[in-house]
């Protein structure tokens, strides 16, 4: 990756971030806009608004159109943070205090509800074909949360297999990368075609990163994931190296995680996945999405597409 | 009210419940669509998606968009029901189990958005003039969040006064009833001062709703409500009632909210608001409240405004 492209990426996400402190929340009601405000004013790795701004780059869309899109992305993925994390119970997310955990849930409900609509908002102040975004948007969405309740009906689940957990990682996160993708293919009046080459190409890429955070989650470092590792595993949430544990080592894994919290160390689990050859498996098969996110991306025509696979490398090489 | 008008409203009820058993919500993932299934076969009275209707019928509006627009409101409804509901602990609704009730809470809060997400795509698929029916839809829903924010903050905070709460209600239900009668002049093009003042005949129709369901909170009949009469007061609840009551008899009210749960009977609260005229006056209020609805729906020039007359006396007499 070039220095030139890693500042070009310094530089979106610095007008994300600014654009974001730009909407001009209200202050009042405060136990509407409050939270609203702390959740925008967190450390969000703002990689779906980025993977907009440089399709919008690769599509030639104009720029404060797709400005809006971008940030239109970002409100929505947060929105879904937010409700997750009281249905997951997470207390904490990009190294501070939930919603709930901060307020309590009714707030956080409210808050998510809230930052959906004003996403919507957003979108509907486009100057052009808002039916077409609008409705895209909220296809992507609906699958979003038709991930979040697969993963629902998955937790503790002992007969989810691989296929059911890519299912549901594709609606989850790729829905929402592909239409990152897709959407300023949509805002320049791109064929179906395209726009759906567009979207495969971005749920490519949601897939692969979202298997690489099941592997970062096992084998990242704590100080940069800005969590303790292996907490997945603890809830009994599904992951593919966890699927893959238990139908192939079935008893051996079975050792490993009957032990008390205590002796389960993420030494012990880290060695697991590396003699079995689960941890190598899981790379190729993470790499497998990336490579076909690749080549999806080099079938479209006349666009510049320089920047989206470099930006494929970033993702596939992130450590956090 | 005439019969005919009471068959026109019994044939709206009856197409919004075909229209909503016609959505063809998918069978899976059931933990996403069972209970938005069992939300939209509830019995909700459809005051909402009916003031659409008669107010598209005022307009000559397009039968088939009207419908898309009455659904999406009534979705709308329900999603921020589903998601009060949580906040406020309630277990029952139009007489059945709520959903957080019958599942747990995550269900619901997932419910809620896919909901809201389905509002949505109904109407980016409206044919024309989605961008403006969109936004206002959009503005109206933040609004309602506002509405509901309000109503929180104001739970157990004995300082709030008359204007605040009426300021409260309209956000939370005004603003909802400006849109129904809104969004139709909006599909057919009319001026922004006509939109303005079909909102606001709207908006003074629901603030006058809410007051008279603070009545019927107290007055109504157990069997026709579907619940147990005074329980806003046992929860903390503002209502305009006890904000007079607090401000005007502040001892005697004290009196009366102190003693033990058993012996706070319905009928010691119903004497107490009409011994001291406050039922007498919070009806006058009301009234009001009606009285400029139908003075600003009188103002709008050529339009057929007798059936919104008429729709008027039913909100303004209802019993449930």
């Amino acid at each position: 990756m070039s220095s030139t492209f890693n500042e070009l990426i310094q530089f979106i996400r610095a007008e994300v971030n600014q654009g974001l402190q730009k909407l001009q929340i209200p202050e009042i009601p405060s136990y509407l806009y409050d939270p609203i405000r702390y959740t925008l004013e967190g450390k969000g790795k703002r990689f779906r608004p980025i993977l907009v701004y440089l399709s919008s780059r690769a599509n030639h869309a104009d720029p404060e159109s797709c400005m809006k899109i971008a940030l239109a992305v970002e409100l929505l993925h947060n929105f879904t943070l937010i409700h997750d994390d009281i249905m997951d119970n997470d207390h904490t997310r990009h190294g501070q205090a939930t919603i709930h955990n901060k307020w309590d849930i009714s707030t956080a409900i409210l808050a998510g509800d809230g930052i959906y609509a004003i996403s919507q908002i957003l979108l509907n102040r486009l100057p052009d074909r808002v039916d077409a975004i609008c409705h895209y948007f909220n296809e992507a969405t609906l699958e979003v949360c038709e991930g979040q309740a697969m993963d629902k009906e998955f937790e503790n689940d002992l007969s989810i297999n691989e296929n059911q957990y890519l299912k549901m990682i594709e609606k989850k996160t790729g829905s929402l990368l592909g239409a990152c993708a897709a959407l300023p293919a949509i805002l320049v009046g791109s064929s179906q075609d395209t726009v759906k080459q567009f979207n495969q190409f971005g749920r490519s890429l949601g897939i692969g990163f979202q298997i690489h955070d099941d592997l970062l989650e096992i084998f990242g470092s704590e100080d940069e994931m800005g969590k303790s590792l292996g907490s997945d595993i603890e809830e009994g949430k599904q992951t593919i190296m966890v699927i893959k544990a238990r139908n192939k080592y079935s008893k051996e894994w079975g050792d490993i995680i009957s032990v008390s919290k205590k002796d389960k160390t993420i030494d012990k689990i880290q060695e697991f996945f590396i003699t079995t050859g689960i941890e190598a498996e899981t790379k190729l098969l993470a790499q497998s999405y990336f490579k076909s996110a690749q080549e999806t991306l080099d079938e479209i025509v006349s666009i510049d597409r320089n920047e989206l696979r470099q930006f494929i490398n970033i993702v596939e090489n992130r450590a956090y």
